[in-house]
């Protein structure tokens, strides 16, 4: 039968469609040519000796007198840095100059690897260079909202191969940002306490939808997830931002990711996905209603009209289904 | 320079990026086979004389003794129309059993015909049908949204080569509906009149989205469009549910959407696309601030972690350029 699931704190809902369920293991990607890409290539603006084709590095780590991760400012960015944040009018229409920051993480020198196929160190780099990033640019007093995220293969919206994330600091906290922390305002000022916390307090109970528990950290498939394989890890101590994790957590923080990322890859054959940080407005980086978390979108569907009309996302598996098949790939 | 946008109704931000922008004719697709479909295929359910392979109509429309558009229970169907719709909790998460409508409309016998290739007869039949069924479908006292929908293509997430479009009934109104109403209805307390139609009027003062307007109706390129090429069409007269549409207006709309897709089909070499009917909740067929509309969503990008971290879209194309695109293509 299926059924209809509603989001905890956005609201949102989800049909669960288990009439036309497909079982976990039919989302299984075909070997693509992406899993032999060489270790470099020349006319990679991210590989090493080609540092000349990207604007200078905002930060790097180094091992053995050589990066093994640059952040550089994006030069392709669609805002730039130099402009204002004044809304104007044109007739009754608001704009704002394209203002915000954009910024590139090449969390490798390798051009064939990705998180699930990297070192732990630099996964432990990447997440540490997010963090570094991020404090930095909250630091402007221009800049309300920092998006940090990851596109992974073509499907996801990418046509740079070598592995990278992205950084995009906004001017603006816009209503798909505000309108769930208005939930959770709502739902801390009726129950006291935050509904994410609550939520992991549900979920933990259940069990069926954990992935994956660590010492900081707890991974999971949805109860309303809009996908197959929607995937959230979020951080047991209540911090509503990303700026606030502590080194530890941050080192625990990468082990859990990559350990998700290895689940899809070796459960899945490597299949595109995004992920997305999703840290409170830099204003309310300190609350009690906000939680941050980050969830992760394997790209295996396509949403249409009735997505497109209502929002209610049609999946076609069930969200404890995918947990017991992530929690059962052996990660290597 | 680029700049953010907002959607003066929902309040969502687009950011259009005119330092990557792209040309309207960059978008244009290259010939697919789909172009050269046959008139009819032996084993496709929609067919003519595989009637069998469906349930029997809910509305048809004949013509020379033998049907010319079909509507048929989906049997596919995400949701079932015999289940309650009684919310219920498991453990603090919210649930309903998916009970809702769903139906096909067979727009034509003929297997290789797009709305854009039909007779217009064709297109009005399919318009008559979508009325007719939403007018039926509203009298379920379960029923609180019905969404009007058609996947052209595969990248819209169709696998039915067939031309056809959906229709949904759920006994629920999603935030991703309820929120746009909100803000509705909160500018129509403020300035007195509804938003859409004040809209409309701002186009039309501009002109310079405006694809093209006819007795009833204005088809434009939003001013925060998504992406590219995205269009709209707005009924001159203020209606908020689509059920509310007079005969007159019921062709009209036929001719104004098959001159849009044409535009689009032609201009685009035919590209897949996505449209839905916004049309208002039941319980708001009758209202001041909700104004209903069509959207059209070609599928020439790939929303990315951005997008789904903000829902701030990026569009490397000014709306403006579209509407001027689409204005030109010579409709046949």
């Amino acid at each position: 039968m299926p059924e209809f699931r509603q989001n905890m704190v956005s609201k949102e809902w989800v049909i669960i469609a288990t009439e036309r369920a497909k079982r976990p293991d039919q989302f299984l990607q075909r070997k693509e040519e992406k899993t032999s890409l060489p270790p470099h290539r020349g006319d990679c603006p991210f590989c090493p000796g080609n540092e000349s084709m990207t604007p200078p590095s905002l930060f790097s780590i180094e091992k053995n007198a050589a990066w093994s991760l640059r952040v550089v400012p994006n030069k392709f960015a669609a805002l730039q840095s130099h402009l204002t944040t004044e809304r104007k009018h044109e007739g009754r229409f608001l704009k704002v100059d394209g203002f915000g920051i954009a910024e590139v993480i090449i969390e490798t020198p390798f051009h064939n690897r990705t998180i699930a196929t990297m070192d732990l160190e630099e996964v432990k780099n990447t997440v540490l260079a997010y963090r570094e990033r991020y404090i930095a640019l909250s630091k402007s007093k221009q800049i309300d909202l920092i998006t940090v995220f990851r596109n992974c293969g073509e499907k996801a919206g990418t046509s740079l191969e070598h592995p990278h994330s992205q950084i995009i600091a906004t001017p603006i906290v816009p209503p798909h940002v505000r309108d769930p922390l208005y939930q959770s305002q709502l739902a801390c000022d009726t129950y006291g306490n935050c509904i994410y916390c609550e939520l992991m307090g549900e979920e933990k109970r259940h069990q069926v939808r954990v992935v994956k528990e660590t010492k900081y950290f707890l991974a999971l498939c949805p109860f309303a997830s809009r996908s197959p394989f929607e995937t959230r890890i979020y951080p047991k101590i209540h911090r509503s931002s990303f700026a606030n994790l502590s080194d530890e957590e941050v080192m625990d923080f990468a082990c859990v990711l990559q350990d998700t990322l290895k689940r899809l890859f070796y459960g899945l054959n490597n299949p595109d996905y995004n992920y997305v940080i999703r840290s409170a407005p830099l204003e309310e980086k300190d609350v009690k209603y906000h939680h941050w978390y980050v969830v992760i979108v394997p790209k295996l569907t396509t949403p249409a009209g009735f997505e497109i009309g209502t929002g209610i996302y049609i999946n076609t598996t069930l969200p404890e289904q995918c947990a017991e098949f992530l929690r059962e790939v052996r990660v290597q």
